[in-house]
């Protein structure tokens, strides 16, 4: 797999610095984008010279946004910077792949990828979003940027990427050390959205679908007692199936034995003011865990 | 004047509201948008109830920006919710006025108005963001939102919004109580950008430029002993002349008797990561100016 990617921004931000890198994706085939914020305790990023080693957290988007999106207007970067928290932010779907229609609607497609591995035509050579994170993602990360401690990994989205995340984690928890998610679709089989592209992407059976929905996954894996998942949900969210969604997920959790934190945040909606307003509680949530495990220097 | 507005959007953010407003401007003869933040400590903001009165910055974006982009990208929610300080932000234009042109360019029209009343045909009917900010949108703060201390106002700006700004501030000291700007653009007279603007705007005879000059503001008015100017400039910023010109603006105030404190921040560049990273600083700055004054409870 080719690990090179090419860097086309930095801005210093908080006395770390706030990158973006473009790459061929061998998973999406075609060229993706990525954001890292590294902060100022990794003096050299050279990945000849080992520093430190920072544990990382992933950050995966919602619906029809892309790399941008968090690093613009979530706030995250003077919380990495005074947790000592590398953050990478992915996008959200492939992009200009030439499946047909891939642009023609905000919920399919660009910027709706769900993160699933789509086994259905015409997406299942691209939409691989599930393996890209889980898989290319980490050793891109881990052949590029020697100073990540790629044993303490986090992962956390907002709203479809908050979806991503748990799916993410609870499929590996042996990867992932620590989750949270900002108003995720924690039942996606039973969200309008979300049952469209798992149609398209998955086939109509429905079977199929239960290895990306994070209730489902609860219900049937081992729970991994010794990881509290994080959870914040606004109380005046415009997608208002999300929180009855939450309140059972949390049940669900509740039975299986797996510690969950779930909040609900008076008056919040779904944007990012929300998210801005909790960002520095769930870095402070990995920086307690990711620091706390056993460190690799 | 009418002073009648339509709220557009609401999001709690750090405990208080992000508010969005529309209105017909008189001055520009267009719909405009405003931005405002009400902490919380403002209970309730109805106009018929009048709680504690708090002071109140008006923040004007960059070239090109709208009444968004300091809203979803400079993280200031956090710090107005901190200090009990109310926070509007303005549009960087009139917009859709019919005037020939108008969007054919970023750098003159829409998004680009540099902050003059504009003199010169076609521009001369709606182009008048300088009485906007310091006349129309007064009366509309204080008509609409009680809360607000009208004789507790300072303002900010980013690149063209520092330099409307600064301009605004040292035209107006009695309205006026505290300044800041991030990465100004000081001389505009010599600024290659804004000279095709104002001769647009305000014809070729440069003499009348210079009462949108703030380093010419400078030189010709009385000092302002007891209000220090804040500027912070990155030494990265891509547009390389305006640290230049800062520094000159410096040593003008510095002979004209004006108290300024210039910081230039190592390795920052002129976007919203460099403002993000001072906007706790300048906040910081205008709380305890503002909260200085003798208040109006």
């Amino acid at each position: 797999m080719s690990c090179d990617i090419k860097e086309i921004s930095s801005s210093k931000c908080f006395g770390g610095h706030q990158k973006v890198y473009e790459h061929l994706s061998e998973e999406l085939k075609c060229t993706m984008k990525f954001s890292i914020y590294i902060p100022s305790v990794v003096v050299d990023s050279d990945a000849t010279k080992e520093k430190k080693k920072l544990p990382a957290v992933f950050f995966l988007a919602g619906l029809t946004r892309d790399e941008q999106a968090f690093i613009i207007q979530s706030g995250f970067q003077r919380y990495a910077e005074e947790y000592e928290l590398v953050v990478i932010g992915t996008d959200t779907s492939p992009r200009n792949t030439g499946v047909p229609g891939e642009s023609d609607s905000p919920y399919i497609g660009t910027g709706a990828s769900f993160y699933v591995d789509a086994t259905q035509e015409p997406w299942n050579k691209n939409y691989r979003m599930y393996s890209y994170i889980t898989k290319e993602m980490l050793d891109i990360v881990e052949k590029n940027f020697s100073f990540v401690d790629i044993s303490r990994i986090g992962i956390s989205g907002h709203s479809m990427g908050g979806h991503g995340a748990l799916v993410c984690y609870l499929r590996n928890p042996q990867i992932y050390k620590a989750v949270s998610a900002f108003a995720p679709v924690s039942n996606p089989v039973n969200f309008r959205l979300s049952r469209k592209c798992f149609e398209a992407y998955l086939g109509s059976d429905e079977t199929a679908w239960s290895d990306y929905d994070a209730t489902e996954l609860v219900k049937r894996n081992q729970p991994q007692k010794n990881v509290t998942i994080l959870i914040d949900q606004g109380t005046d969210d415009e997608y208002e199936s999300l929180m009855p969604a939450l309140r059972n997920f949390k049940k669900v959790c509740q039975s299986s034995g797996q510690p969950i934190e779930y909040n609900e945040r008076e008056g919040f909606n779904h944007g990012y003011h929300f998210v801005s307003s909790f960002i520095g509680n769930h870095m402070k949530y990995f920086a307690d865990i990711l620091h706390g495990c056993n460190q690799v220097t």
